[in-house]
């Protein structure tokens, strides 16, 4: 299949269960739930070595936030236990600390609950109070007072999806890459959780020399050892890949993020080819096939 | 005593040893430096909460890098066990992972080192290289090659270096504080590490009322509880306060911070005191006069 | 009247006619669309001193545009005759001169049109192209190749829509026009074409003392003249002042972007009444009551 | 001759004389400064179309500028008596306009200069006032008062300095370039006055079909006419070319500009050819030799 010129691979992303959290940072200013948002998401591209997946899923008007305030929805993904710890930590340490803000949950259909206690840190000087029918705890501070709501939907999402960006030279793939993302920022439900959303060394399970690593360099995508790995997935003409790795709330999300990320990236000269990520099939429960979504 | 006809308390910050690491990330623009570097250092505000702190110190011009590209110099702190942890989870997460960087020893000079080994993600393909007079790895990954050092050097700095904005009302705390960080930001060998350099919520250690909190809202520099609260700190007129918190290499480098913060703060509008944060000199080695560094 | 505690004058919004062009950018990624539009709309903050007014007036994605790529819609507004000059030459040297710039009719249904005969520029190597259904002309330049509309449609639209907004000290104010300004980048149609999207030094027709100066300080709206001035227009308490001026396609969006930004400046603290600009209501045909937008 | 396997041209980039100001701009944050900054010196391309140059050449911390306040520093070129006129009117719409700016002359040691009376606006209410050593005039307006020096010097600089950056590809040269103008952002005395620094269609003087028009596509240095056009520039292999433009204030900034931007560019990946436009040599009094400067 060709797509603007471009080939696409007659393959699949292979996608994992995960759940999320969305979280509704508003503050005074754009700017600054803006900030609140890149420090609370940050250090968390993989949950290999990460605490958690996290990033950016979209900006809210005044009019989409339960305060009327503008705001930034943050999703986060990990394990259920695991989510919950993140949470609080990252709402603590990284949006309570942070001028202005407030936080609303983002899934409030949703029947799984979890509780996102921050209100002990107003040590008994904290009370209830409702914002935009939202059940809050106002907590005095430094600047004020922050106010936030604790009880957070968390809904079984996809982790993984997934797809590459092969480029005839490092720059044409990069900036084809970039487009994607571009266009995947304006798709609502999903996160592409790497730096700048774009993965630059892919990682294979496990390592062949070295037995104590969880994760070594996928060597089969690398294109400088084309000519070395014998089952190599660089078609001839590729000097660069990048993947982009897209979480969502649901599978359609991260469906429609795969086709706005591949439509922009194959506008983008220099950009050749585009496959997906998978591991047989046997691992992940979701199978999105490229020719499927295009 | 008085800056511009801001009152400066005459008090002192007091500040605790912390072990830094620089690391130099290079890319192939500034922005792509930029990118890696802010996901490296995210979820890093303090290290109460958070597993270290991080930040941005400094951009750096190609001939300020050992490859000769654009780079960021972020400046990781935290104990010296934690520390190595976080410094090789944060480039192998964040940065390896990270379009067309490379990483180098921002402190070649220190006599203690840590060992950041990434180079066996290669599984054997890796190899060393000499880049710009430094012995590095380079490892194949999908856009091409990373390159690498993996002996960083780590001195002992200072952690906690602080100063309080007080302001007529919230806005104008706010734009002092971020005239501060902007000051700041000019200053070689520190960081800010919270979110846009300002902090909303100071804390106290522990909790009156919920003896399982390690910490809590620092009644006393809450303005909302001026009335409540006998032993307040809040001067009259004062609506909010923001501190700002700098971890930095030496003594000296979090003096000239804190000296060009507050000069930068009292030339805004509406800033009314500034003040710093001590907890009665027993607990930090360092206690920077307010008096002395202006 | 009043909106979360802040006085809203008795008063309305004098507007005036303008012609209008609203011009798609497009480009790789939508960082070099954002590029080019920024250069293209400087220098236009108001028609008084600058050539015309224009402005950013929306991101586009890539479904959004005739050519599939990201892009950015921007408003010229100015007399007739000089709109079509400005939008020539501002397309000529800010657009045409951009990396990987295309640029297409924002207003195809507009009955009015003008000719941007850019294709001249090719010096006979041009040829015509159709791009999403558009008549594009297809210049060879250094890059590559530019694509571009000849056609473009132009409304009579709104110039001058307008509120105040005034705050107890500058900071404040200014924080609360940041967020109307905001709250404005999400409504359709619309532009704040002064640095920011904010008027920081409003002015009347002419010039009491130089006879020589068609407009000058509007010494009624300035604070530090508020006791020198016998007919100030600074209510007691206010400190600073900002205009957000507004011009549109029609009324109705203007009233939109008036409506949204005052809703959005009312929620920060420390602003504390807002007003609108008229001259009496006998220059502009346009009257926008505050009371009947809010 | 060759740098980073990148072949450099054996030519020169021909330049021309200018009148320069360098006008420092400063806010209360880097930010605010920034914004009337972009807004003042938008719409100033190419003296061709555009009624000036200009661009922004640093930015400036609070213990750099008059008024310790963060700046930035701008430089206006064009002619004398166009220079003064555009420097008053820019001044005057986009930055006397823009929140919380002051205005200081940058070249206080130049011995020729420009009047820039912008206190007639103030209608009578105008004062003066000593700032940081300048004689300053004080202009009431809607935020507070404004503050601005009126004696500006100028000098005569270079305009014109300029390379080419060819890639194999139309994203590596883009980003060659782009690795370019960030190098040269760091050089003081200089500014790249096209949209975000680069030009993607050069022109040639006159046109060979179009007798009206004053400037044309360069044909001979558009990679998609290389088989059409008998003395073509574009070597064999180069698919795209941009072109870096430098004005400064004098030669040797202009050419510690070139070589820092092609030092960048070398380094990316896919640049292939660096070249430098010129006319013979007959137009321009400054000859600057690539290999010279490298």
């Amino acid at each position: 299949m060709e797509l603007n010129g471009v080939t696409i691979d007659d393959t699949y992303a292979e996608a994992f269960p995960t759940w999320v959290s969305r979280v509704i940072i508003t503050a005074v200013t754009e700017e600054w739930a803006y900030k609140a948002a890149v420090e609370a998401t940050g250090f968390a591209t993989s949950a290999i070595g990460c605490p958690c997946e996290a990033g950016i899923e979209m900006f809210l008007s005044g009019d989409e936030t339960p305060d009327g305030r503008p705001g930034v929805a943050v999703l986060f993904c990990a394990g259920k236990k695991k989510l919950k710890e993140q949470v609080v930590e990252r709402l603590a340490e990284c949006v309570l600390t942070s001028p202005t803000t407030a936080v609303f949950d983002g899934l409030p259909e949703a029947e799984e609950r979890i509780a996102v206690k921050l209100h002990f840190f107003g040590d008994g000087y904290e009370y209830q109070k409702e914002v935009g029918g939202r059940k809050c705890w106002v907590i005095p501070i430094m600047n004020g007072e922050y106010v936030g709501e604790e009880d957070f939907g968390i809904v079984k999402g996809v982790a993984g999806g997934n797809f590459f960006v092969m480029g005839e030279n490092q720059m044409a793939a990069l900036m084809g890459a970039q487009a994607a993302v571009d266009a995947i920022a304006g798709v609502c439900g999903v996160i592409t959780s790497f730096p700048g959303g774009i993965v630059a060394s892919g990682s294979k399970v496990g390592s062949k020399k070295y037995k104590f690593m969880p994760a070594s360099t996928n060597e089969q995508y690398c294109p400088t050892l084309r000519e070395k790995v014998a089952e190599t997935k660089i078609p001839a003409g590729i000097a660069a890949v990048y993947e982009i790795v897209i979480d969502g709330i649901d599978e359609d999300a991260v469906k429609e993020a795969m086709a706005a990320g591949i439509a922009a990236a194959v506008k983008v000269p220099g950009v050749k080819y585009i496959s997906a990520g998978n591991f047989g099939g046997n691992l992940g429960p979701f199978k999105i096939d490229l020719a499927d979504i295009l």
